[in-house]
């Protein structure tokens, strides 16, 4: 049977003695939902996740990483306003000496920028502790976001596990209009699909509108599938993605991927490429999409160009081309951060840096940075266009400011006109338009590659410390600052529970409202007792106080659909586990965070009718009645509400999953035996 | 008689009618000590102390500044964690439109450094709410740093009072070895003077010595003459300067400016330059010297280049030449933040900014950044390699970290050996020791220079916003963000005061100790009530919560010498007023600071007899008996310790001074008509 690029990828990387109910004869389709194990080949972690992430895989106890590769980031904590930031590079930089990984230093860029640059191989698989690691699918990579922990297993050797997700198919045909960005092909995507249209499903790009993006075009799509709540996106690798390669000095990694004739998805998705105008994601979430005709001429205070979906060279020559010669209107502050050093020193080579400057960019340091609240917060309601992936309340740094999310092009038409304006509408010179069709720098199609200076610059690795000899490593020492602290454990399965509702969410609660991140938050990420104090504060300032006045015992939160969408950060897990979470019941769950919330010791249960959510109320006691023969059995979950009405809410926790909560935790579970 | 240049410059621009104490026939050395009142014709405020200068400013009720120019600088707060610093940068972009003051936007870089390059003139009078103000003695100024409200007044038309400064000679002869910086002749400068060594002098620099150093180099020594306590420093205006002003595109700007043939100085220093080598201020203070050759080989975990110290293009170009081709060490962390965004634009055209990249260095942002804590912190127990100009305790935003103040060369060295390294022991090729002698690109005399580019960018002034016409600054709405809160008035004036003492301080209080920088406290700068949280924390967590507990009750402070040296921030005057400090008696003070005491209301007095400090505890209760008839006559202040020992108090208040205290403070003495 022909399969879809997706399905050929994770059949080629499953575990089949970890999936007994798979039927492994050749061709056959995995049948949807069914957990699978997949082989991880390659895994990234960025500093705000991985040094739990390593204190982890620390207690594991295992010598050397058993990837193939893995890279340890430092993109999150680059501000330092105290020893923190610092403390926790030298510790992650002294664990990869240690375990054979190789450590991107502060200041060498954004984690999946990097990866697609350095190392990523299509055809492989990734694992990274950030959600938006999907990036790699621009490559045709199976990448995906998990926490920290399911990282930690990954690199001492252990399968990933995942319900084996459908696969939608997008075709895209025709091409885009100057003017108009890969972003708005993925904001296309998520006004028809919403946040949680892609739970549970890989969607993959195909078809001639797909074949003329250039990389960087496809991994600004790939990056967003992470806000269509997806698994992960994949494009085919094909001649785009071997210039690309052979640009970063990287040809011998390419291979051509690519679906058999004739596979057939899930669903189907089509869009021409050259009906699209620009779109804005509105605030607060990304899915709340309007076209920026509709708000032209609407004020803007500020415009940031930079973050992991948009901060390549080829968006930095998008943005130089539109403002070139002009000047960042006055009532505008306007930032942009590249997103590595390697695409700085393209910029700065291929003089797209002394435009930006000359136009009266800030240039910020290539990290994520404003994309999560470290630094650049607009003033207060201010209107700041980002070409971020995320605009959820209050990530900006400033509670009431209200965050679009744009294209590059979008963006740098706002910044040197004040106000919303399409960039089609303005005429300007953009030398990656010659042919009539837009080419990439670095798809080897721009004559100003020819500059060896440039193509010197794409392939400079000065900032990427390789692994240690094994034997050198033994004598590396873990560099502790005294804001690390051990992950503390999960607390002791028990086989019935009953437990106070100590907050009551609406839909869509993110993983920035469970635990939120910036300049204030975001240095605690090495220490959960402290950390664990912002707990789910943006919903309800007293959460951590009251849950200190109930001494921490036993509770639950039950919140509406999607909840736990955004980051992969698994302290969205740990901090309320630290406070005596033990079940989260909702509509819906976001994949990463209800994988965290297992892997950490805390049921997610899901209502079986969405109705009885309203038959709860915060403060009422939930008595969860046999949870042992549920998990044991696959049963529905039954749950007495003060105990008076019995409700039932849906078991879809894989037998494995089932198994790591009986056990008190991944980490618990792993140490058992358990794999 | 024969004048130095500082003493015909300040004769130029005194207003004699103010001066009645002064005997003005020409060529008369005017009195040192005397009140001076001078007419001032440049002002620049820095957002850090400009919110509340201009806040000042609105409240006198002029429609216009009087000043030949004045320029509102955003350098302090750029990094943005929440709406507070955005909303400052549009609060003072309003009032420059409003009163006709240049607006120099938010990543045009750090206010001393753009100052020099685009505004300064040689021979003018230039008062600056910043206590590097006297960079701008790099030029051939009279550049003061003072308080805001000082600088307020001055926008207003008023004259600034000050008492006339001791002329310092310091001779300078030969040149300075490849590998040794104008940083280590600033350093030896403070090896002999000390911190305290120039309170109430200015250093006029002279001699061949002198005459071989580039502007940018006089910069450094001029800006850092801040940390010998000085009034200022100043260079002759000459050749160099005039090639400087003319890369610039102000040639129109420069006037010959030098010292009488045959002037006498107060007190004369020589420094040969050829025997210098590498010096480092270590921790904690700018004048505990000690050589890089008694240092080499200590490890270091952090540089960083930057500041309104070190950060020109000639700082760039040093530090270029010496990393090219090499590397940072692994256990480094190296950052550069360039000056002002035409260093960076020129950097970036003359290819120094992409060597700089190449090495491994992040390049932070145009702004004062980690010189204030904003940023970049170091790791705990960090050694940390600074070009910066103060290394107090924890200013760095590290607690514990040590911070060696360094020239830009020898922290490159550093940087690629990862240990304190005499740049003059390395091999580098540096292109502007050509012809046997160090040449600034902005002297002309560089062959680079005659890049257009590196020209067209040194006199880009695209990030400036010219002054509105009268006409239509009428329309112009000031813009308040919630944060913006009023400045609270003095305390009344009281002929007699009863004390308790609620601290007693040690030597060498910085201003940084009374009213802390860094990433939390200064966004509140605009807020007093808020930031006053923070007064004296530093020296005693307590104190705000013992001046709460005692209702804000008026209280003194005691200090031993130097008391209030560093920053200019008048915060550190009306955090204390705030809770109650009606009085500060010390051994010594530093001049800005004192200054800023009286502006508020708050008594300066130090001990006739300085052992009479150890005659008082904290907690003990100073009476100053008949203040009235002190300030009245000039007669020295009489204070009774717990009603017991008399002790008698210096009063070296000048009959102004007094009037401003008697009046209740500055503003109310300029409300009611003082001058």
């Amino acid at each position: 049977m022909a399969l879809t690029l997706a399905e050929k990828i994770i059949q080629e990387h499953i575990v089949p003695e970890a999936c007994p109910n798979i039927d492994f004869r050749k061709g056959n389709p995995i049948p949807r939902g069914e957990d699978i194990a997949l082989k991880i080949d390659q895994t990234l972690t960025q500093d705000a996740t991985g040094t739990m992430a390593y204190l982890q895989f620390e207690t594991i106890g295992i010598p050397r990483v058993k990837t193939e590769l893995s890279v340890s980031y430092i993109d999150h904590n680059t501000l330092q306003t105290d020893f923190k930031n610092m403390d926790d590079h030298r510790y992650l930089q002294s664990v990869a000496a240690k375990y054979g990984l190789y450590f991107s230093r502060p200041g060498n860029g954004i984690c999946h920028q990097v990866h697609l640059e350095c190392f990523g191989k299509p055809g492989k698989t990734l694992l990274g502790s950030d959600s938006h690691t999907p990036t790699g699918g621009g490559i045709g990579m199976i990448a995906i976001g998990a926490g920290g922990l399911d990282v930690a297993v990954a690199m001492g050797g252990g399968a990933f596990h995942t319900p084996m997700p459908k696969i939608f198919g997008v075709k895209l045909t025709g091409k885009l209009r100057k003017g108009v960005g890969a972003k708005d092909i993925i904001l296309e995507v998520l006004r028809r699909e919403t946040v949680k249209g892609g739970t549970g499903a890989i969607y993959e790009y195909f078809g001639d509108g797909a074949a003329s993006l250039t990389v960087p075009q496809r991994a600004t799509i790939t990056n967003m599938g992470a806000e269509l709540g997806a698994t992960c996106s994949i494009f085919p690798s094909d001649e785009k993605t071997k210039k690309f390669l052979e640009s970063m000095g990287r040809g011998g990694d390419w291979t051509r991927q690519e679906a058999d004739e004739g596979a057939q998805y899930d669903k189907l998705i089509e869009i021409d490429l050259g009906s699209l105008h620009a779109l804005a994601a509105c605030p607060h979430n990304p899915d709340v999409i309007d076209s920026v005709k509709n708000l032209a001429g609407k004020k803007v205070t500020q415009v940031v160009i930079g973050s992991c979906t948009n901060s390549s060279l080829d968006d930095l020559e998008s943005v130089a081309a539109i403002v070139k010669g002009k000047h960042i209107a006055p009532g505008v502050e306007a930032g942009i951060a590249p997103g590595s050093r390697t695409t700085l020193l393209m910029a700065s080579k291929a003089g797209i840096l002394g435009d930006l400057i000359e136009a009266g960019f800030r240039i910020l340091e290539s990290a994520c940075g404003p994309c999560i609240g470290q630094g650049f917060a607009p003033n207060s309601e201010g209107v700041t266009l980002r070409t971020f992936n995320r605009n959820f309340k209050g990530r900006s740094g400033t509670a009431d400011a209200n965050v679009y999310l744009v294209s590059p092009e979008t963006a740098a038409a706002a910044a040197v006109t004040g106000v919303f304006t399409e960039a089609e509408t303005m005429e300007y010179d953009d030398p990656a338009y010659a042919t009539g069709f837009r080419v990439s720098m670095l798809d080897g199609e721009d004559a100003r590659l020819s500059s060896a200076d440039v193509l010197k610059a794409a392939q400079d690795r000065g900032m990427v410390i390789a692994p240690l000899d094994a034997d050198k490593a033994k004598d590396v020492e873990i560099l502790r600052g005294p804001n690390i602290k051990p992950c503390p454990p999960c607390r002791e399965y028990k086989p019935s529970l009953s437990l106070p509702v100590r907050l009551k969410a609406a839909d869509n609660v993110s993983t920035d409202d469970i635990m939120p991140a910036g300049a204030k938050v975001l240095p605690l990420r090495s220490n959960i007792p402290e950390i664990s104090k912002f707990t789910l504060t943006r919903l309800d300032e007293t959460f951590y106080k009251r849950s200190e006045e109930a001494s921490f015992a036993d509770c639950c939160v039950v919140g509406g659909e999607n909840y736990g969408q955004g980051s992969s950060r698994e302290h969205a897990a740990l901090g309320p586990m630290y406070l005596g979470v033990r079940a989260v019941i909702t509509k819906s769950f976001a994949r990463i965070h209800k994988a965290n919330l297992i892997n950490y010791g805390i049921i997610p249960m899901t209502f079986k009718n969405p109705a009885d959510y309203d038959k709860i109320a915060q403060g009422d006691t939930l008595e969860l009645v046999d949870i042992d023969s549920s998990l044991k059995n696959g049963t529905p979950f039954r749950v007495v509400i003060n105990g008076k009405t019995e409700i039932e809410c849906v078991n879809d926790i894989a037998a494995r999953s089932a198994s790591i909560l009986m056990a008190g935790g991944l980490a618990a579970y792993t140490r058992k035996g358990g794999n």
